[in-house]
């Protein structure tokens, strides 16, 4: 039954999109439906003993900004990612310290490194690729840690129910204007304490049209 | 009744994708729909005058390779491109001259650089933003003609004739795999003299997962 009204709904958007302008579409199903994007860049996150490698015995991270999503922020601090053919300079660590370290790129910079880049969620690290992170006081060889992250939307076990969906199920999410388009296998990754909001890459966002005002529906 | 069996191939379509496995889907229409991709990274088309400028008087572009379209290839030369913001280095040359000079760079890019990047077809550069090209032999400032390309597919016209579109239409084009997605307003450019391929660039290809074996199908 579920499946069935799946299928309706993709049918009636189809409908929809055939018969009206993006201007007249369903616009009360929009306000009941969007969620923000929040556009990642290539970042790392940092266990402690490797804070203690790259940037000394006992550092503490500056926080430079808060994140979405509730106790994340950005951090002053930055590191250089090497592989065997190239380097990334000025990756932006996000605290704070995480028990493993993770480092999530883009799939541009998988060619550049000349790694393989895992397309994983965050946290599912085995049998990733790993790198050389260079800081100011040492450096640390991952044997593994390096992923592109998969796109995916956080929300409040109870904002999944308003949607209509569940953790961890794949969904797909639609971005209006000149790069508009539907994007694929976006997980729900519906936990407490979440803040609301789609992440996805600056290559996905670039590719889409996307702002950091960008908001989007889900199409189940 | 044209719309009325598009609307029923995208529900076929999905009533398809919703029971099969990716590698049962419909054999006979995926020989008979998909089209090669073609992956563009940044380049620039130079005039023989700016050749001239940045190469030396008379300078002839050394041919690397032949490109999917007729009598188009890839040069040895590179040049560089400045904006108010950055740089980008090794920004292939391809070849032959054009009337008028055109530098595609990537949307990601245009942040680099610090200017605009108007989403244009080919060859539409009134109002387009500017930008320093630098050679081995002296600069160029152009007033115009960076863009951001928008995302199309070369066909013959018997081929347009034969995929159902014509000259100028948009369609929809749809991926596959963990990526995977649907891209929409692509261009059909169905002329003389061409090879079917699709072209999006680097970021589109990165964020929908494609490589060059990639093969897409045309959703109307």
């Amino acid at each position: 039954m579920e499946q069935y009204e799946e299928v309706l709904d993709r049918v009636l958007s189809i409908l929809v999109e055939g018969n009206l302008s993006k201007n007249q579409q369903a616009p009360v199903t929009e306000i009941a439906k969007t969620i923000p994007v929040g556009i990642s860049n290539r970042h790392a996150h940092l266990s402690r003993a490797d804070i203690d490698s790259l940037f000394g015995k006992g550092y503490e991270l500056t926080k430079l900004k808060d994140l979405s999503q509730p106790g994340q922020y950005a951090c002053k601090e930055c590191v250089t990612i090497c592989g065997p053919k190239g380097v990334l300079e000025k990756i932006r660590v996000l605290g704070p310290a995480r028990p493993v370290s993770q480092i999530e790129i883009l799939q541009g910079d998988t060619f550049k490194l000349g790694i393989k880049g895992e397309l994983r969620l965050s946290g599912d690290l085995n049998g990733t690729s790993g790198a050389t992170m260079i800081g100011p006081k040492g450096s640390v060889q991952l044997t593994q840690g390096v992923i592109v992250a998969q796109r995916h939307i956080h929300m409040l076990p109870e904002e999944a129910k308003h949607f209509g969906v569940v953790d961890g199920e794949q969904v797909s999410i639609e971005f209006d204007g000149p790069r508009g388009g539907v994007l694929n296998n976006v997980i729900i990754r519906a936990t407490a304490n979440s803040g609301l909001e789609c992440h996805i890459d600056t290559e996905e966002a670039n590719a889409l049209g996307v702002t950091s005002s960008t908001r989007i529906d889900i199409l189940k």
